[in-house]
């Protein structure tokens, strides 16, 4: 599948549209899903433009997943949700929305992911809430 | 958390409890989930004893992503799915249940995931899923 320059993530990754970023390095981009499946649902997104982790270069898939790794401490520790899930799906078969490849860390139970329609959150929370993350995963970026 | 071990998973590598394999290397184990979300559903775990992803060793992480990359190529290949997608859970207080840290690989939609309860497969048609994907994912490690 061909990369499309104009998906969401492409323009926030260029600045062309806003997120409430709580890191950025020069690999990955993390920051609030504006239709949270909990509170403190997190994006992580590599630099490299690719649609799945099927075409991502496994260089962008170990430095993504290590940052996810410190991102996800982060949102843990903000949160103190007991653990986070990670989903990530490749192919709008399967669900995939924005064709740029993309983790979700989700402070909430397996179970209860899924189960409310896709909508718009609370922009002041999820503003709050990027602010109390950022503070936790910078302390594992250091 | 304290790695336990006695868990299925650390059994599994050891040999002491039998699995329907897909894929082995040093770095990485990949196996059937005998209580599938959907047919053709693979779990990857790394070879390094951790309960989490949060424990779990950098460049173990990136080994085992790396890995999911082909073996998420292989089962999209084998199961004609239009995608998958991956699922990992990282704490018991939002749903894991085996304590070594585990990729969930399913050719499934994400809305589809969890909504049956957890029940035992039909070993026959698991263990002939496991070949048709092994033969696929073998090829993403020539």
């Amino acid at each position: 599948m061909a990369y499309d320059n104009n998906n969401v993530f492409a323009k926030i990754l260029r600045g062309e549209m806003p997120a409430f970023k709580v890191h950025e390095d020069e690999h990955v981009l993390a920051f609030m899903d504006i239709m949270p499946q909990a509170d403190g649902h997190v994006l992580v997104i590599p630099k490299v433009p690719a649609v799945t982790l099927f075409e991502l270069p496994a260089d962008a898939a170990a430095q993504t997943i290590q940052a996810v790794q410190k991102i996800a401490r982060g949102v843990n520790a903000a949160m103190d949700a007991g653990g986070v899930v990670l989903v990530q799906s490749n192919g709008e078969a399967v669900g995939q929305v924005i064709p740029h490849v993309h983790f979700h860390v989700i402070p909430s139970h397996i179970r209860d992911l899924g189960r409310h329609a896709a909508q718009m959150g609370d922009m002041d929370k999820i503003k709050a809430l990027s602010e109390r993350i950022a503070i936790e995963v910078a302390k594992e970026f250091v």
